[in-house]
């Protein structure tokens, strides 16, 4: 036994291991290859007592652990277990799982984000009483780095803005549109035939994804529960090519972004905080704007630090995994030192605001008559609801066949609450001389 | 008093700050006034119990701070802290006061890359010994996350290669390089009126605190003691305006590299790692390619994460405060829980290889006789010392007066040892058809 394995001798810390598909497969290969470094890493070894399944006997002779692991009974491994992975997904039968290891005395390492957005503070409790960890970096944005930041690295700052592309599959989508002109539905049939989307893709296109990794952010962010009921959502099933070719005019690009800001009052009074997902237009040459294909990235503003950026692979088995084990490494260092890490912080308890009053941008497109005072009629329409127009451009279009003349507006207004800038988009529509509303979208990162 | 204010009181925790510069003033500055945040994050009150200072009498007045806690007596300050803050940078007097504040039971949060760099295991036995931690998240690329995301998030991992742009006056002497078309002179001369260099630039342009930042990288990405004496370190005074209009003729823009590289044999024995600074070219498209003006940013390549990137200020007051805060809050929950955060981990103890072994690839920029047989005689001479060719370029160039023709060569390799490299280069200096090798620089992130 060499010095390192000596020192680091003891009993074993017993691992359980709840799910076996993408992600827990990669867990259960790292945990076993990697054997020898994460015990000089722990300061105890990490055995693996058991890999909960939910239905027996299926082929998984690849993977280099012994066949008798598996199990169906995940209700008795938890029991048994110092630390439990829970990669099941979904909120049941995960959270009455990991409820019950807490209860028994196990730390818990979870990639559940919706579990957490949804239930959050009940687990964060039952860690408490029970004295025993909870970590889930793998909930948001796969490999990437964002939750130990933002838990602990900035936790002597003040969070301002936190800006992020969560979600791989609506980045592949609304990437393949920018690139290949493409509409939605198709990019979508790509994504899926590519493996990168579902077969039933809502969950990602409709924006509820990226709206639960929202409110995990946003709870570490500003100390206060937020709940995916929280979360403002737009999904990005009614992106249109055109929308995109709109963005491109502007040297902007489409993406889907999880939004969390802490909003003032001109004093600096905490007004709330705004939680918010949807598509929108940001700059080519903000940092989020080249971010391509499935990858994830989150742009953090804090009072301190300035501006912060983290990019990375946002899914898969192995990314995911890599921060799995790294929270399983912190619980188990904890396990060893007596300790553990940080609680649930919610001592800020800000109000959530109504996405109404949100502060944003709107870039809107306008069929429009051709003749004069329909800019003017146009202006006053956001004058009368407080918003200021940033630029406006005007193309005329004529009809090849009839000759006619229309013309196409173009308007990107200043930052405005979103409440007086959806009530101009209305206003807007029942103008005589307006045709149509042809596209609005919200310009954000500038 | 509230709920929150009542679970947190108690004994608040004694904090003491060693220096009071451009980062100690912001420390000070947050830690009085977000003391309500950082009580409810920490669970006690902080206490800032005095401020160390070299002169006594200057005028501090701009800081929210009771002008009693300024003492020159810092040997007496740091016996009396829980925590104590090292932000006066160099070898001594900082030294000296973080062992004996460690000795008198505190807990040390240090900015010092240089002494991190030179001195760590020594630190690190100091605090294993007497209990406490030790962390310095801000002595590497200032408010950006990167010490605490490798040493605790990719605890499960394996780190492959880390490729850093982590000083921020290299970065902007040589982005106004590549933007102006300056030389390095003038460069610097324009750096050094707007504050982004010192008067005596030499700890940056050599390479020196590059150097330092790498060696702390290494240490905790590898798991090994890596010093500021195993770095090879090349600075940025040699790079000529012509190099750099060499890399934008490649797609390509020079930066000053910060690079941890783990390798492997063919048949994944591990040979060692590789640590050294130097400019190179990186193609625009990496990820690192984009880091302007003074910003810093960290590439990390593991095993399965995958690749991640870190970006955002390197220095500043307020940004490396931001990260030192991280830290006074990370230990003082610890003291609050009477846990230990991790310690040195060097169980690896991979060796350090001669820079001779680096792989990596070269872009040469030759003058040749423009005469048949010259390009034969060039490649020869690669071939001879294993190294392949990826791609040659030819220009040819007339004499305006005599009309004599010369060639231009320029040839990039694959990836070979730097050794094998090196000797080729000098191996066509002594060539009698090569007139000059006008250029030599590494190519790297490809």
């Amino acid at each position: 036994m060499s010095e390192v394995e000596g020192k680091a001798a003891g009993e074993p810390l017993k691992v359980a291991l709840l799910g076996c598909g993408v992600v827990g497969s990669s867990v259960a290969r790292m945990l076993t290859q990697q054997a020898g470094d994460l015990t000089a890493r722990v300061g105890r070894p990490l055995e693996l007592i058991g890999i909960a399944v939910r239905r027996a006997g299926r082929d998984r002779s690849d993977l280099p652990v012994d066949p008798s692991l598996f199990t169906t009974d995940a209700d008795s491994l938890v029991t048994k277990a110092d630390i439990v992975i829970e990669v099941i997904g979904g909120i049941e039968p995960a959270r009455s799982l990991i409820l019950k290891a807490m209860e028994h005395g196990a730390s818990v390492v979870s990639a559940n984000k919706a579990l957490l957005a949804e239930d959050g503070p009940n687990l964060y409790a039952a860690a408490d009483r029970c004295g025993v960890d909870l970590y889930y970096e793998a909930a948001v944005a796969g490999a990437i780095p964002i939750l130990r930041p933002i838990r602990e690295s900035l936790a002597g700052d003040e969070v301002r803005k936190v800006l992020g592309i969560v979600n791989g599959t609506t980045n592949y989508v609304l990437d393949k549109m920018d690139t290949t002109g493409q509409g939605f539905a198709e990019a979508v049939e790509q994504a899926q035939a590519l493996g990168y989307a579902e077969a039933d893709p809502t969950a990602d296109v409709e924006g509820f994804d990226a709206a639960a990794k929202a409110a995990i952010l946003a709870s570490l962010a500003f100390h206060t529960r937020v709940s995916s009921d929280d979360v403002h959502r737009e999904g990005i099933t009614e992106v249109t090519a055109a929308d995109v070719q709109a963005a491109k005019e502007m040297d902007c690009v489409v993406k889907l972004l999880a939004i969390c800001e802490r909003t003032r009052d001109e004093q600096g009074h905490d007004l709330g905080i705004s939680v918010r997902v949807y598509p929108a237009m940001i700059p080519r040459s903000h940092p989020l704007g080249s971010v391509r294909d499935a990858y994830n990235a989150v742009f953090v503003e804090a009072a301190a630090a300035g501006e912060l950026m983290f990019y990375g692979k946002g899914a898969g088995g192995d990314p995911t995994a890599s921060a799995v084990l790294g929270d399983v490494v912190a619980v188990a260092r904890h396990r060893v030192g007596g300790a553990k890490g940080p609680g649930e912080s919610a001592y800020a308890d800000l109000p959530v605001l109504d996405i109404g009053r949100a502060l944003t941008r709107y870039h809107i497109s306008l069929d429009v008559a051709d003749r004069p005072g329909v800019l003017a009629q146009v202006a006053t329409a956001f004058a009368e609801h407080g918003v200021s127009i940033e630029t406006v451009r005007q193309q005329i279009v004529r009809d090849d066949e009839t000759g006619a003349a229309r013309a196409n507006l173009i308007v990107v207004t200043h930052m405005a609450p979103d409440s007086a800038l959806s009530a101009t988009v209305d206003a807007l529509a029942d103008l005589p001389t307006v045709d149509e509303v042809t596209s609005v979208m919200r310009v954000e990162g500038s």
